[in-house]
């Protein structure tokens, strides 16, 4: 093969916010598989906000990225050469690949695609790990019953226009926070939500109000910050948050809870949740999702860049909320 | 009958922190009670931190108390006159009388003393209200498991020492945070945690490590503020937070969470409960805990201020944590 390989390092830490001179791309020759392993082409990459914590020094969700190591991230790729059993050229794979146009993997977290009719890149988004994130958060902690209102934020993204739209297939108010008017014009015109919230026009608390005229019994918060303390105003004894992501604090952002006393008098249950944790519920949620996005009943959008040296900027647009929808490297 | 009443009301709203101006104290006849009434003698007063919210203008656990209005509380009482089919004089009753010599009643949410071997403050203490928050949110919320480590701050409090010993009974390993080296020497030696750390002292996180080395798997807080952000440095992944009350900010002092990312990181499930929320719970909840009393697995101290006009003062005090255990009014 005379291809040359392409990763995406990590190359230093962020203080602060995160820019194109924390990565690096590093030309290689392509990986050769050994006896039991294969070697994949990255078709598509994922990229998503968890990433940013990856990159930091500290205790992030899992194991940080080590300098000089390969961003970490979903992929959906080609099997181009095989020494595994169970894996054969041409399949197509899901799993961790990272940022990079070949990886070799002894199959372990691997899984063929579940569903050939569907289009491949959905494994990525609402039916992979974005899809089943919103899956598990909603219906684990959020436990919407019908009638009641669930607030999302980062709305129009791959986890929070799931999550919105399951809370509709629940029987429930959505409501959706979005920046800018194009943006929340998606999340209910083509995503079905009932209202969106634009934090960017300010005024937040009286357009929470009138969004959610009966109050908050979930938010499914992917943000933090001031976005949370606004919505604390809002909600309903015995609501609940699913605590999903910080977006806001990923580059050192204040994400203080200053509203503690309405998660005491509203008896209010906040929990985190990684998606990871639950493994099990994945075969699953993935069935069930794929089946609403077959059905039309669950809609996306994504956002492509093209070529993975593209994928550090792509990111670093991503965490500032310049992509709609589901972000992704056209990798091969 | 020729003695007066005497009962404390709410004069004005407290701005920032509460003080004795706050309260007034008013003489009055005592009432008479009506057909399917009693006149109940207040003996002892039961004060309790949630007063504090009940002073404020803007919603708080429960309604707040208006200006004029009696300030409200839990009370043990002797009926004196009774034209109630269920209540006879002499007998020892508990519920809602408020801060005043006499009051009368429909007898509704009055109960007799449930086991008349037991102290009779023992129902407004470790097996009233304030025990029954710890057995709530400890068992609802906190959930421990044998070998678990469990935090519980206002250790030496009425709540907290409960909430420490139905840990230890749990087979967790207990730490108390307190203020002073005398409430902590109560709280390990008296109560039996495991350890406890004196916030007073300085140096919190390196004390909290050693108290907890296995990290904290739940955290029982009832203080709010720096504490909790302590606390969330130390938390293993899955910890319970039972929110019971915030202590620290009932004056106006900051309570803001901004340890938000370990929050998420760490998976913690942060919920705020009112006691009174579950009343259905109640009495199951006093059987158990009078049964830890009486066999001794439970331990208590109180602090009597004597006479009602003791009582502003007396609660004012407990507020700046200058009550040990339980503090109570000696009324009638």
């Amino acid at each position: 093969m005379s291809e040359k390989n392409l990763q995406v390092v990590l190359a230093s830490r962020p203080a602060g916010a995160a820019g194109e001179t924390n990565f690096q791309l590093v030309e290689s020759a392509v990986p050769v598989p050994g006896d039991g392993e294969i070697l994949v082409r990255v078709d598509w990459l994922s990229l998503d906000p968890y990433m940013r914590g990856r990159m930091n020094e500290g205790k992030s969700y899992a194991a940080r990225v080590e300098l000089g190591e390969v961003m970490v991230g979903g992929a959906v790729g080609t099997v181009v050469a095989s020494r595994h059993g169970k894996f054969a050229e041409g399949d197509k794979v899901l799993g961790t690949l990272g940022w990079q146009r070949f990886a070799v993997s002894d199959g372990k977290g691997l899984v063929k695609l579940p569903d050939p009719r569907l289009p491949e890149t959905v494994w990525l988004g609402a039916a992979g790990m974005p899809g089943i994130t919103a899956w598990m958060g909603l219906g684990q902690i959020g436990a919407p019953r019908p009638g009641e209102t669930v607030v999302v934020s980062a709305a129009s993204g791959a986890v929070g226009s799931v999550a919105g739209q399951l809370a509709k297939i629940a029987g429930c108010r959505a409501v959706g926070i979005a920046g800018g008017t194009a943006k929340c014009g998606y999340v209910v015109n083509e995503l079905g939500f009932d209202a969106c919230v634009d934090y960017k026009a300010g005024r937040l608390d009286a357009a929470l109000k009138a969004a959610a005229p009966d109050g908050v019994d979930v938010y499914f918060d992917n943000v933090g910050g001031e976005i949370l303390d606004a919505v604390l105003r809002r909600v309903n004894a015995g609501a609940r948050i699913p605590l999903c992501g910080l977006i806001s604090g990923y580059d050192g952002g204040e994400i203080a809870i200053r509203n503690v006393y309405s998660l005491l008098v509203n008896r209010v249950r906040l929990q985190g949740f990684i998606v990871t944790d639950r493994m099990d519920l994945w075969p699953g949620a993935m069935q069930e999702l794929a089946g609403h996005v077959a059905a039309g009943r669950i809609r996306y959008r994504e956002t492509v860049a093209q070529g993975l040296e593209a994928a550090p900027r792509a990111f670093l647009g991503m965490l500032r909320g310049e992509n709609f929808g589901k972000q992704l490297v056209k990798v091969s």
